[in-house]
């Protein structure tokens, strides 16, 4: 794992404040412990790639080596568990990071206690809950991350800013899932506001408002995380589809299960034959898609050189956040550690 | 409507933060109209009690003039809608103050636009992700409030405790729920954390805590608003099965029809005879319960006791809170005004 991630520091904060929460749940009763058991399975996996970039930007920024950032930096894998719960909800997936989505999770607790209601609904409202608990507990953990109240001022501005962000690129990709179709151009335009800027962008600009960055360094910022941020995603509609089950800790091809209308996708829509278009649009959002199924779309994504293509946009805007890395005014040990999250982000199997 | 609920003031810090998000949603894209006006049509309405209870505890600690505290106590509006929009998912509500509740709401969008996806599942995904807005939108417009950044961190420590028994307490509920059986005394510890202290203890202490209250007011404001909250939670279970739908916004009987195990529902099933039990057990939580079903249970609830034991639990609880009220040391117009609110909590028809 490359030091870049600083994951040590990281998991320690968010350790520490999961820790500072329990005992209050625990006394308002001892049937919260479930709750609190799913959270640390979940916060037991993850790259910490936001966290890993807030920090970085930090440092872009000239920041120092003030605790404050670690817990700040920290405090949006909290907002990331609570976006990945309630998406594994509205996508109805059944696991997450190898182990059972939250809602299938309760689902099962329901099913083994043999309690009499609905273990579907008991599963997803649960999973509701946590989500929302996360969510609170993000912003708690910011606000209470030791930094002083100016650097939270600037930097409130972009969390806030990247909440809403986030959440309306997660409508928006909802919504050309739900019309069937997108092009590369709409698809583009989710990936910017759901992923690029989310887990890429934002991250970096928070770290540099809270080390009080000049704007230079900020549109820097963007240069490098926007293209990457595509780059990312793009990485990842390709692992949805080819990615191994026992690195992803998702089902093989589970995106084409969900039927994801992704930049791959539209790719290879784009490119494909009537036969392969037809036979793409039939099987693609099919639940009870199986083995062959999935290697039989594998091929036409691979055959319609919509795969192809999709390496070479990575490729493209990785080479983009590289020359824009190389010319920013950052510190040398920030621009060495945005390199190694570059390869990070763009040629991880997970 | 009561001046204590300083309602003209609450709307307006609550209209102007809606549309101070607004042109940023749309710049992101036309597509996020829909998400704005679900949420606007869900504002219209509501009682704005927990605003209310939460300017008044700053006027109880002494709190003068300072328009900060009218948006910081706004912004429990926020934390509010993003409960009542994920609550409704969990429920199957339809209907909320009058109005198809927001899944459903999109659920028709979806079928009145003819797109091929799940309307159902798409309605409920945009629910969960406005009441994800909602919820962040709530932290934003409190940080932002305008109070000094020592006055926010002392609310703030209210503030995230609030979030957090809410969403501990929303679980219990569910919990309570599924497992099918509910004691007096097992429902009324829910009540305590998803009600009592949610909607008035807690907004009372949030105020109190801005305006940088002693423990003895925190204390007094303790003494009126825990047992005044569980007065208004069993109003609301006596409003669930016997209030008047043009009153309260929900069809007749909604309560019984959702299967909840409220106190209302505990105490007449302690005071039931075994057929009455059996009839109450076989009805609560049947979906198609229709009109001559509620009927049916609500004689069953008259006729064991039970609307009548709860009626009097209603009235010793709001006589406590109206004895700690009598002897608290709040200025006059702080003791008026929450007087009102009292008033309002518990004899109130929707």
């Amino acid at each position: 794992m490359p030091t870049s991630l600083i994951r040590k520091e990281i998991d320690e904060a968010l350790l520490a404040f999961v820790d500072r929460q329990r005992p209050g749940l625990l006394a308002i009763s001892d049937d919260l412990a479930p709750l609190m058991a799913a959270l640390d399975a979940l916060l037991g996996g993850g790259k910490r790639l936001r966290p890993a970039f807030c920090y970085w930007g930090w440092r872009a920024a000239g920041g120092g080596s003030d605790g404050g950032i670690v817990a700040a930096a920290a405090s949006l894998e909290l907002l990331q568990a609570s976006a990945l719960i309630h998406d594994d909800v509205m996508d109805s997936s059944d696991t997450r990071r190898g182990q059972p989505s939250v809602h299938r999770r309760f689902e099962a607790l329901h099913r083994a206690q043999g309690w009499p209601g609905d273990a579907t609904a008991f599963g997803e409202g649960t999973a509701i809950l946590l989500g929302d608990l996360c969510l609170a507990w993000s912003g708690e953990m910011f606000e209470t991350c030791g930094l002083d109240d100016a650097r939270r001022r600037r930097g409130r501005a972009v969390y806030d800013l990247m909440r809403t962000e986030v959440m309306c690129g997660q409508y928006l990709d909802m919504l050309e899932g739900t019309r069937g179709e997108a092009t590369v151009d709409t698809a583009l335009r989710v990936v910017e506001f759901k992923s690029a800027k989310y887990t890429i962008e934002r991250p970096l600009h928070l770290g540099a408002a809270l080390a009080g960055a000049d704007p230079r360094v900020t549109a820097a910022l963007t240069g490098y995380g926007l293209p990457l941020g595509i780059a990312f995603q793009l990485r990842d509609d390709v692992l949805g589809v080819f990615g191994d089950p026992a690195e992803t800790g998702k089902p093989a091809g589970d995106d084409l299960r969900e039927g994801k209308r992704t930049v791959l996708v539209a790719l290879s829509l784009e490119r494909a034959g009537p036969a392969q278009a037809a036979a793409l649009r039939r099987r693609l959002g099919d639940p009870a898609l199986d083995r062959p199924g999935v290697d039989e779309l594998r091929t036409i994504i691979e055959e319609t050189g919509g795969l192809a293509a999709c390496e070479a946009m990575i490729e493209r805007y990785t080479g983009e956040a590289g020359r824009a890395l190389a010319s920013a005014p950052f510190p040398d040990e920030a621009r060495d550690a945005l390199a190694g999250l570059t390869v990070a982000a763009t040629t991880r199997r997970t």
